[in-house]
């Protein structure tokens, strides 16, 4: 029986693996400065902080110890979104609660540590982040550890955090409503047969087709990631070869990464259920 | 900075991720029953293996650890070879002793317990070996713990148990000779630029070349592995196309694993020395 910490690092593996995965790194297709090699690496030292969370430690600290090890890698932001996903649902299955309401409590329960804590994770790699609303600029997580004595002033706990970017972040919304298209991800996986990642890469392509990506409407816009949610549906409809819109997407350099995220914590979730690798 | 443990597993997960590597899986192809996916659970989960030999646990323990983790897939053996190679390695650079003097100090020092733990790893996967010589039948490491007996009786250690079969075992050879051809792999990849991966299927091409795969021999016959040397040099004198190789030898299922797992020794020994992922 792998153990919880172990079904988290392969659900980031088994995410990275499976291809076609259109505009992301994935088996068949990387980019010059991020690379295969760089994902797999990420995923090996992120063990610590995935640790931490699967032994019952503050999320917050989990997800900047489980960063500072994915970090240790040329290729700069491999896994952070995945972290932050995969993080409260470590948490929650250690406590055997590994389902949406589960997630809600662990979520319910962080504290002004752990938002402190996940800014700090921001000085390990580059993210891509909108820029702040007016008057939010003191939080804006690109200040890092800077940015804790406006945290403290005003007495957020990562669920506050979570709750003001949910409607820009598919990450963030996942947090405050409890993981509805990660548990759904699991459940497409675990009905499907045949090899996980072929598994990973279909779940995918669902989802990007369902809602906007929103880190491409974060690394170039709205209109964007609207195209490529329309034209992910065109290829599933069969009107658009996969492998075409893939390279084109590299091409573009247009990453649905959160989407690809949603994938990752799918496959925990069904890997924790006992699905076979 | 990755710990030792850390780079092993990253040492297995970049050797199955280079590309064209005829006849084995790579992140290309892969077989209906042994697929890429099982590599990436067999390299996180050998972690508590490979951390006790970091650690200056015994090499035979240690080993035996690393491959009932290993085994927790259901693709059966995917990295019993690699591991049996690693294991003195990970072990003499937790020593500061990564160096063909240093394993060879660790696999002197082995002792009959850990012939004898060595032997209780064959019985979590199966792995294919010749048969024993005339009068060797008690110590066929097929019957698992159950040659316990005869190895105590006669003494052996797992040193001399490598020493016996180190002619037709090429890792048993690297084990008794001190990594020779580990080394020189680690050289030729940290000679090179660009992506760890592809320096480690060039690596893997180089060492297929350059001596008959012992793996091949037994799973087929010395003929083959013969055949596939040539061919093998074919292919880097330009006269074979690699890709076209890689697909026939899948479609024989012909496997040179005892040369990847030699590339995924060589990627743990560059990797310990400071190449950067």
């Amino acid at each position: 029986m792998r153990t919880t910490t172990e079904n988290a690092q392969l659900a980031l593996l088994l995410e990275v693996s499976g291809t076609p995965k259109p505009g992301n790194v994935d088996r068949h297709r990387e980019y010059d400065d991020l690379r295969f090699e760089h994902f797999l690496s990420g995923a090996v030292c992120a063990r610590d902080g995935l640790r931490l969370a699967a032994g019952g430690a503050e999320v917050g600290e989990s997800f900047r110890r489980a960063v500072a090890g994915m970090s240790q890698q040329s290729g700069g932001n491999t896994q952070f979104g995945a972290l932050l996903l995969l993080t409260p649902l470590v948490r929650a299955s250690a406590a055997q609660d590994l389902n949406p309401d589960g997630t809600r409590r662990v979520v319910s329960e962080t504290t002004v540590e752990d938002a402190v804590a996940f800014y700090k994770a921001f000085e390990y790699v580059d993210v891509a982040v909108p820029e702040p609303p007016e008057g939010m600029g003191p939080l804006d997580v690109r200040r890092g550890a800077a940015a804790e004595s406006a945290l403290r002033e005003r007495g957020l706990t990562l669920a506050d955090v979570m709750e003001r970017s949910r409607d820009h972040d598919g990450i963030a919304a996942e947090w405050v409503d409890g993981y509805p298209r990660t548990f759904e991800a699991a459940d497409r996986i675990e009905s499907e047969s045949g090899p996980v990642t072929d598994r990973a890469a279909a779940a995918y392509l669902d989802l990007l087709t369902e809602e906007v990506d929103t880190f491409v409407a974060t690394q170039h816009d709205p209109e964007t990631a609207a195209e490529i949610r329309r034209r992910a549906a065109a290829v599933q409809a069969g009107e658009e070869d996969a492998e075409a819109f893939a390279a084109e997407l590299v091409e573009r350099n247009i990453n649905p990464g959160t989407t690809a995220d949603l994938v990752a914590g799918g496959l925990f979730v069904a890997l924790e259920r006992g699905l076979e690798v």
